[in-house]
C-alpha cells in the first residue's frame, strides 16, 4: 500500500503508526475522507463497471465469453488502485464490501495457472505476454495489484489475494529474477510494490526481484526497450539509476521509480542508492517543482522538463506525479526524519494532490495548470483513468501519513488536523493523543498527551514557519522551522503542547531563471497556496492586468460559494496594455485604480463558474 | 512554385517582377544563394538518394524490383520540393541539371495510367489509396509536386512534368472534384498548388477544386477525418475555413491553408475569404507569433499556442511554418500592396527562415528556439527531412520576391540588396534599375532609374524606420514608415533615388501578457533580430544574469569568427542569484559588476562552438 510498512526495515528511522490508529475530527480533511468513502470510491466503481474493466476480468476468467477486451491495455490498474483505497476505507464502510468482494472474486478468477495476471494479455494476445516490457504495462498492472493485496491483507482482510500476488511475483520472479532475463517496465511501480510483499510476506526473493528490476535500467542493451528504439530519458533507461542526478522523463515515472528505490534503500541501505536520490531529490525540488509542488513541465511525454522549465497556463503537473511525489518523500521521511520531506508531502498534498479531485469528489483533474483562461474543467473520468483511484487511495490511506514512531520512542507528528491517534510505540506502550485546531485555515495546535510517560513528541516545524512559537503547559520551548522540534520528558496525562503557527499571508518569488514568473509572486497562508479566480473577482476584466503590493495588504474573509473556506481579500493596482502590439516600445499609461482582489486557496478553485485562473499574480514595483 | 504567377489574377494588385528580372551582387544574400546553387541542392539530392527517396519512385515504375519502400510515407515531397529549388537554380547552374532530369525522369515513369502518383500507395497497399485523408498526406504530395512541376515549366522547361502534374490533378478531380466526394487533406499543400495549376494551365477545374477543399473543411462529416478520431483544431478543421478567427493547430498547415486560401481570393475576390484571412492575420500578428517572426509555440502537434504562449527555449517555431508565413504573406502582398505584408515577409526571411539553414549551407533547424543551453544543433539532414528542401527552394526563388509592378505602371521595390533588375511594366516597356546598399547591415540604400520615362518607383519603408529620409536627385520626398513611399514622375536615365533608414541599435519589449518576456528586451539593429552568444560572452557564466539598460550602449563592431557579419558591442550588468532555492523572498544581492557583452545577428547563431544563446536579454530597471 501507499503508506509502507518499515516496522521490519534496518534502514528506516521511523516505523508506522497505522491507518485505522489515527482518527480526525476536522472540517478539512474527514469531510473530504467522507466523501472519498460515500461518493468518490462508489462513483469510481460504478465507472469500473461501465467501461468494462471488471468485464475486462470476467472475460479472462471465461465467464463472461463472445466480448473483447475493451479500453487501453493497462486498465487492469484502475482497479487495483482502486481496491486498494476500498479495501482500506472497507473497515469503516460496509456499503464498500460488496463492491470489493466483487472485485477481489473477480481479480482471482482472472489468474493464470502460472500465476499470470493481466486481462489484456488473453486468447490471441497470450503469445505476445511479456514480449514488449517498454509500452505494455505489464509489470506496472502487476504492481498495482501487489499494492492492492498488500494493502488488503493488512487491513485485516483475509489472504486470498495476497496469495494471488505471490503467485503473480513468483511467476514474474521466474522470467526476470536471478533465474531469468533481464528486464524492467517502462512504466515503473512494480519495484515498490515487491519489496512491500517482501515486507508483508518475507520472501527475500520479492526484494532481490525489485533490486534487479532497478539495476536494470541504463544498461546496454537496455532492458526497457529490448531492441525496440525509444527515447530513453522518457523511460528513465539512459543511464544507470545509481548515476541519475535529475528528475527525468515521464514524471509519474520518475516518481514511481524514485519511491522502489527508497524502499529497496530502507531494507539494503545501500548508500549509492541513496546518493543518487539525493542528487534527484536536489533536482527537483531546486529546479523542477511548480510553487504548488507539482511536477511534469511538459505536455509532450507527460514529462520534467529542462531546469527551472515552469509554464504555468501549460503546466502539465499530473496528480499522479504530485502523488508519486508524496509516495517517494513519505520513504526518504522514514528513512531519516528529516523535515524537509515531511514539508515537501504537506506541500504536496495540500496543493497538488487535492487540486486534482473536486469538492463534490466526483471530478478530476489529469493536468494542474497554474494559470487558465476558464477552459480547463475537472473530468467525471477518463479514458487513461489513472488520476481518480489514485486520489481515492491515497485520501483512503490519509491517516497513515500523520504519525510516526521511532526505536528510541519518540513520536513524530507530521501532519495537523484536529483529531487522536492511539500511538503505539516499539515497547509496546500505547499512547493516546488528542488534537486541537483549525490547521490549515489556523495556526494553533493543541495537543493534549493522553498517558503518562518517558517518551518523546517531535513537531514538525514547518520551514514556512518563521517566528514559529511552542510550549508545554505554558512554558516555552524551542521551535526551530525545517526541523521537528522535540519535546522528551515524564508526560503526565493531560499535558498540554501548544503550537503557534504564524498565519500571515506571504509572498514567495520564483528564481530568477523561471522566466515566466519574474516580477510576479505566489500566495501563501500557512501551508496553503492562493490564487484569483474570476468568479471573485468580476470587476478586474483580466487578472493578468492585477498588481499586488505587499501581503500585509490582505486579510482573512470568506466566499458565499466556497463554504468553510478561508478566502483572502485586498487590494490590487490595474495596469491594462495600451496597446494590442505583441511587441512595441511602451506597453503601458500610468495608471492609479484600484480594485478589491480576492483570493482562494487552489485546492479549491474550478469548482464554481468557470473563469479565468492565475496562481502569480503581478508584483507591484 | 512559391511566388507565385499573378499575371492574370484578377483580384490581384501586384504583378511579378519573376525571379530572372532580377539579379543581386550583394554580400548578404547572393554568397548564400551560391551555396544554396553548389552546396545546399547538390549535398539534398545527395541525401534523397542516399536514403532512397528517389528509389522509392523507381520501385513504383518498376525500375528497381524486390525493395520495400523506405522511409516516411509522405517522403515524395521532399523530392518536390529539391526539385522545385533545382529547376529555378538550375537555369544558371548547368551541374544541377541531371540530378534534375533524373528525378524528372523517375517521377514521370512512376505515374500510374490513371493518374495517380504516390510511391508509397504502390502494390500492397495500393487498395489503400485516398482511405486515410486525414493521415497520409497523399493530396499534400500531389502539391509539392504540382508546384515543382509549374517551377520547371515557368523555368523555361519543357511541359513534360506539367503534364504529369495534369494528369495527377485531373485524377484528384475525377475522385473530389463537382462530381466525386467532398475531401481535403489533413496535412494543407495541394490548395495553392492547384491554383498556380490553373494559372498555368488556364484550366478552371483546378481553382474549383482548391476551391472545393477549402470549403471542405470544418463541415460535418467531417471530410478530413472521414469517421477517424482526432483533433479536428489540428488540422483545421473544427470550423469551417471562413469562419476561423484564429491561426491553429499545426502550424505549417495552418501557413499552407492561409496561403491556398489567399490564391483562391486573388482568383475570385471572395469577401468572405478575406475577412477570415485578416482576422488570423490579426490573430498571428497580434498574439501568436515570436519577434523573430517565428511560429508555432508547441512541441505538441507542432503547433500555435494559445494566445500569447510563447515560451522561448521550448519554441517550436519550425523553419517551415517561417515559409508557410511568407508565402501567405506575399500573396496577401500581392492581393493589397500593403508594406505590412513586405515587412513580416522580410522580418521572417530574416529572423526565422535563415536561422533554419547554417551558414555552410548544409545542416538546418527544424526548430528554432530563442534561446538554448547549446544542445540545440543544425542537423545534416532529418528522418522528417520537410524543412531543408523547403529552404532550398526559397532561396532559389528568393529574387522573385524583390519586386512587384502594378497596372498603373508603379514598380513596387519590396527588399533590398545591391544588384539590379530589368523590370517589365504591364505596358511593356522596360525599366532597368541599379541598386547599392550594404542592406541588411547599413541603411543607405541608393537606387539608379536606368530608362526615362513616366512611371512610379513605390518603395517599402519599413514600419521600424522612425526617421527615415528619402530624395531623388537630392531632393527631399516623404516617406512614412510602415508604406511604401511612392515616387511618380518623369524619370530620366540616371534618377538617383536615395533612401535612408535608422540602423541604431533599438530594443523591443514584449506585450505583458507574454510572461516570459516581463522585463526582457530583444534587440534589433535594422531588419536584423540580435541575440548573445556564449562563444562570444564567455566573461559572463550565465547570460540570463546579464541586464542591458541602453540600446545607445551598443555599437557595431565584428567577431572573428563570423566574418562579414555585423555584431554588436556593449556593456551589461551581472546580477547573480545568491540562492539555490527555487522559491523564495529574495534572491539577489546589489550588484555593481558590468562585463562587455557582445551580440550577433540571430539568423548566425549556433554556427560556431556550441553553448548559451539568448534572444530575449533582462532589462536593467
Amino acid at each position: 500500500m501507499n503508506v509502507v510498512d518499515s516496522t521490519g526495515s534496518p534502514f528506516a528511522r521511523l516505523r508506522p503508526v497505522p491507518t485505522e490508529a489515527v482518527t480526525l475530527t476536522d472540517a478539512f480533511w474527514e469531510p473530504r475522507r467522507e466523501i472519498n468513502r460515500r461518493v468518490t470510491l462508489p462513483t469510481q466503481f460504478r465507472h469500473i463497471e461501465d467501461t468494462s474493466r471488471l468485464d475486462n476480468f470476467r472475460r479472462a476468467s471465461g465467464k463472461k465469453t463472445g466480448i473483447d477486451f475493451v479500453g487501453i491495455y493497462f486498465n487492469d490498474s484502475d482497479v487495483y488502485k482502486w481496491l486498494e483505497g476500498a479495501v482500506v476505507e472497507g473497515r469503516e464502510d460496509p456499503a464498500l464490501q460488496p463492491m470489493i468482494e466483487t472485485a477481489i472474486v473477480e481479480i482471482q478468477d482472472a489468474q493464470q495457472a502460472d500465476g499470470y495476471l493481466n486481462t489484456y494479455f488473453m486468447f490471441e494476445r497470450e503469445k505476445d505476454r511479456w514480449t514488449n516490457l517498454r509500452d505494455m504495462h505489464e509489470m506496472y498492472c502487476a504492481g498495482h495489484f501487489i499494492q492492492s493485496a498488500v494493502a488488503h491483507y493488512r487491513s485485516g482482510g483475509d489472504d486470498r489475494l495476497l496469495n494471488v500476488a505471490r503467485r503473480l511475483a513468483d511467476h514474474m520472479d521466474a522470467k526476470y529474477g536471478p533465474e531469468g532475463e533481464p528486464g524492467a517496465c517502462g512504466h515503473e511501480e512494480a519495484e515498490l510494490a515487491l519489496v512491500e510483499l517482501y515486507r508483508a510476506t518475507g520472501e527475500t526473493r520479492y526484494l532481490a526481484l525489485a533490486k534487479r528490476m532497478i539495476d536494470a535500467r541504463g544498461q546496454e542493451p537496455s532492458a526497457v526497450l529490448q531492441g525496440r528504439g525509444g527515447d530513453r530519458r522518457y523511460h528513465q533507461d539512459h543511464v544507470p539509476y545509481r548515476q541519475l542526478s535529475e528528475v527525468t522523463g515521464h514524471a509519474v515515472r520518475m516518481m514511481y521509480l524514485a519511491a522502489g528505490a527508497a524502499d529497496v534503500y530502507l531494507e539494503t541501505g545501500e548508500q549509492a542508492l541513496w546518493d543518487a536520490m539525493m542528487r534527484q531529490w536536489d533536482n527537483m525540488t531546486e529546479r523542477r517543482s511548480y510553487v504548488s509542488g507539482g511536477l511534469g513541465a511538459r505536455y509532450e511525454g507527460e514529462a520534467f522538463g529542462k531546469d527551472y522549465e515552469l509554464p504555468n497556463d501549460r503546466a502539465y503537473s499530473e496528480t499522479c506525479a504530485a502523488i508519486g511525489s508524496v509516495m517517494w518523500n513519505w520513504r526518504l521521511l522514514l528513512a531519516t526524519g528529516d523535515a524537509r520531506y515531511s514539508d515537501l508531502i504537506e506541500h504536496t498534498l495540500f496543493n497538488a494532490v487535492l487540486p486534482g479531485l473536486s469538492l463534490d469528489g466526483q471530478h478530476y483533474f489529469y493536468q494542474n495548470p497554474l494559470e487558465n483562461d476558464g477552459a480547463h474543467r475537472r473530468q467525471p473520468w477518463f479514458g487513461c483513468a489513472c488520476c481518480p483511484p489514485n486520489v481515492a487511495r491515497l485520501l483512503a490511506q490519509l491517516t497513515g501519513y500523520f504519525y510516526s514512531v521511532d526505536d528510541a520512542g519518540d513520536i513524530f507528528v507530521h501532519l495537523y488536523a484536529r483529531g487522536s491517534a492511539q500511538i503505539a510505540l516499539p515497547d509496546g506502550r500505547t499512547i493516546p493523543m488528542t488534537v486541537t485546531t483549525e490547521y490549515p485555515f489556523d495556526g494553533e495546535v493543541e495537543i493534549t498527551v493522553g498517558a503518562d510517560g518517558d517518551f518523546g513528541v517531535c513537531l514538525r516545524v514547518p520551514e514556512w514557519a518563521g517566528g514559529a512559537r511552542l510550549s508545554v503547559n505554558g512554558e516555552d520551548a524551542d521551535a526551530t522551522p525545517g526541523t521537528y522540534a522535540r519535546l522528551r520528558r515524564d508526560w503526565k496525562t493531560g499535558d498540554v503542547i501548544r503550537l503557534e503557527l504564524p498565519f500571515e499571508p506571504r509572498f514567495l518569488r520564483s528564481h530568477p531563471y523561471v522566466s515566466e514568473n519574474t516580477a510576479r509572486v505566489a500566495v501563501f497562508v500557512g501551508p496553503l497556496l492562493y490564487c484569483a479566480e474570476k468568479t471573485d473577482n468580476g470587476e478586474i476584466p483580466n487578472l493578468q492586468d492585477a498588481y499586488v503590493a505587499d501581503p500585509a495588504d490582505f486579510e482573512k474573509t470568506t466566499v458565499w460559494d466556497l463554504p468553510g473556506v478561508v478566502a483572502l481579500r485586498g487590494s490590487t493596482l490595474i495596469q491594462s496594455p495600451v496597446t494590442m502590439r505583441l511587441y512595441g516600445s511602451r506597453f503601458f499609461e500610468p495608471s492609479h485604480a484600484m480594485r478589491p482582489l480576492t483570493l482562494v486557496p487552489y485546492y479549491a478553485w474550478a469548482n464554481r463558474d468557470p473563469g479565468q485562473m492565475i496562481v502569480w499574480l503581478r508584483e507591484q514595483e
